[in-house]
């Protein structure tokens, strides 16, 4: 197995204690853009419509801004789209994410130099 | 209150599926080099003995490396130190968060700028 195989950076920004956000709401987000719906962006992901449903009311009231909007349709029905600020979330967090990637390139493949064993775990 | 007040971006390494570093583990690292032993190191950061314990001991064995060295000295007494591939995951880690940081700082701000409300959660 290649020792550089599945290695992967995660970034998670806090804004102070009630504000977090990391690859799983950026995924619900980007989820949201792809099936037009909070509901369709949970079975994507293999979520719960109840999770998908209050990770985006999370974001919402911490942010104190909407950043996705519900279109009316009943229960479940509606649509969901990102507004503009949701839009710039989600591009800025992959921004950033690109940019630690890129910057940090050396260390990372220093890192996995220090793995002597990549064997599966055997319990698994 | 600061809108950018207490911003942070938090690094996570995955390697494969069993190998996962983020700042809680290095934290107890840098605690067991400033306390020379892990039921201190688990002091500073209240955490319990056990916890620390088994914290050092996924390390060395995901890595298959010893990170952290303990010294005999009987039922809790021993002490422990990093080895150089500890520091080393230490040193690269930290190089990694501040690679990012530096990357990142416009994007971060422009997050931060997305923030309407940092009032304190009212629930709190």
């Amino acid at each position: 197995m290649d020792k550089q195989a599945g290695r992967r950076l995660s970034i998670r920004l806090d804004f102070g204690a009630n504000i977090r956000v990391g690859p799983g709401k950026i995924a619900l987000l980007e989820a949201i853009v792809a099936e037009g719906s909070i509901s369709g962006a949970g079975r994507k992901l293999k979520m719960s419509y109840k999770r998908a449903w209050d990770l985006t009311e999370e974001l919402n009231k911490s942010f104190g801004a909407l950043l996705v909007a519900k279109s009316p349709g009943g229960s479940r029905g509606g649509g969901a789209h990102l507004t503009e600020d949701g839009k710039a979330l989600v591009k800025h967090y992959r921004a950033i994410e690109q940019a630690a990637h890129d910057a940090s390139e050396t260390s990372l493949a220093a890192v996995g130099n220090l793995i002597r064993q990549t064997k599966a775990d055997p319990t698994t």
